[in-house]
């Protein structure tokens, strides 16, 4: 996979620099003593491109005039996702369908700085951790645990096996974002951008969820209504602490 | 200007039948008898052409089979946004010099879902609502005022005149958000995607907003940020209701 851009290689240097592969830098760009310096202290081959060349590899994509080529993503298995779920009371955000990349990078990168958070996709009918979501992420790839599920309703049972508290959002209908109380555990399952949620999964969950809308006949972009959702469980969040 | 796919011209169908110009459609679209319906009750012409010539017109944007001809955006004049806002007590958002349509459309959206908000931007320096704006806000351009000033500045300055708290978001170093205590009249500036809000403009404002983040070198995308406050303006007026 690759990555794109001065943000996200400068994010994946800090944390996780064993992941990159080589490093392409375009001629004569003015941070390349830098990467220079870190592709001896990591091991990382540098490699200086001229220009034409360095537009066809980024295909429509703005380089910035630097590429790493990076490990494919690395998925957290779920078991492992949920023991870390419960030490770091992170909350979960289980994607029912969802295929727009855009829309998973923008979530990536906001739950990433809103807090400890763990989104849970299911591996057919889903949009996966690509390049595409990686350049949305700008980094924020680095602090989300992304777990990938053959059943999500299972996921969902076995998060309330082992004491989460999950809500299902529903466009209407539902609780009142702001009224509900998220306990110290607490999880939602979030629908496609066309479908919602899916009734089978609906009846697995404690509480159905709704954002209050001015607009009734309008809906909210998904990555935006995450977003919304997500602070509302930190602001609760920082309330009891 | 074009709209274009189903639910941005449904959405102006019903809210804004007068702006629309033309209707074309691809032949076979099965939805041609309501806007043929809705043609003729509103004296708009409807123009069916093949599937090649669609695809010609919509360029690399996915039109669904339906484009609208419609009249350029209306903005509102800052001065009947203000006296519109200080009636519905809308929270302003001023946004310094933001140049990404797709952060524009997608507050358009968000803010319009959410509740009443007037958007204020300047002419110079900064995206305008274009097509590929409009086709990100989903027919949200239909519920929220956006207004186009020469002097970002003078707007913050009369809108405090008439009795608007207006606050300044910064990376770090604000008041939390959910810290702050959002009077009835009031109002955010937010800064461009890349350099923040501009000291001159800071100035002005009556306190600094943070929006707290869990991972300090990352960033929030614009349009996120812009969600997270409107949601905790929203949230506080609930609870004054």
């Amino acid at each position: 996979m690759r990555l794109y851009g001065k943000n996200p290689v400068l994010e994946r240097l800090k944390s996780n620099p064993q992941s990159i592969r080589r490093i392409t830098l375009q001629e004569g760009h003015p941070d390349a003593g830098y990467f220079y310096k870190k592709g001896r202290q990591w091991g990382i081959p540098v490699v200086v491109v001229p220009k034409s060349k360095m537009l066809k590899l980024a295909r429509n994509v703005n380089s910035q005039g630097v590429i790493f080529e990076v490990e494919d993503f690395s998925y957290t298995p779920f078991d492992d996702a949920l023991v870390w779920a419960q030490k770091k009371k992170a909350a979960m955000i289980f994607l029912d369908e969802l295929t727009d990349p855009q829309n998973l990078g923008g979530m990536m990168r906001t739950l990433a700085c809103l807090g400890d958070f763990v989104i849970v996709i299911p591996t057919h009918k889903s949009v996966a951790v690509t390049e595409a979501v990686l350049r949305v992420a700008c980094g924020g790839d680095n602090y989300v645990k992304v777990s990938k599920v053959s059943n999500l309703g299972q996921a969902i049972r076995h998060s309330r096996d082992e004491g989460y508290w999950i809500g299902g959002t529903v466009v209407q209908g539902g609780t009142g974002l702001s009224e509900v109380v998220f306990p110290e555990l607490c999880g939602l399952v979030v629908g496609s951008e066309q479908k919602g949620v899916r009734s089978v999964l609906l009846k697995l969950v404690g509480q159905e969820v709704t954002i209050p809308m001015a607009q009734p006949r309008l809906s909210m972009n998904v990555a935006h209504a995450v977003t919304v959702m997500a602070y509302e469980i930190i602001r609760q969040k920082g309330r009891r602490a």
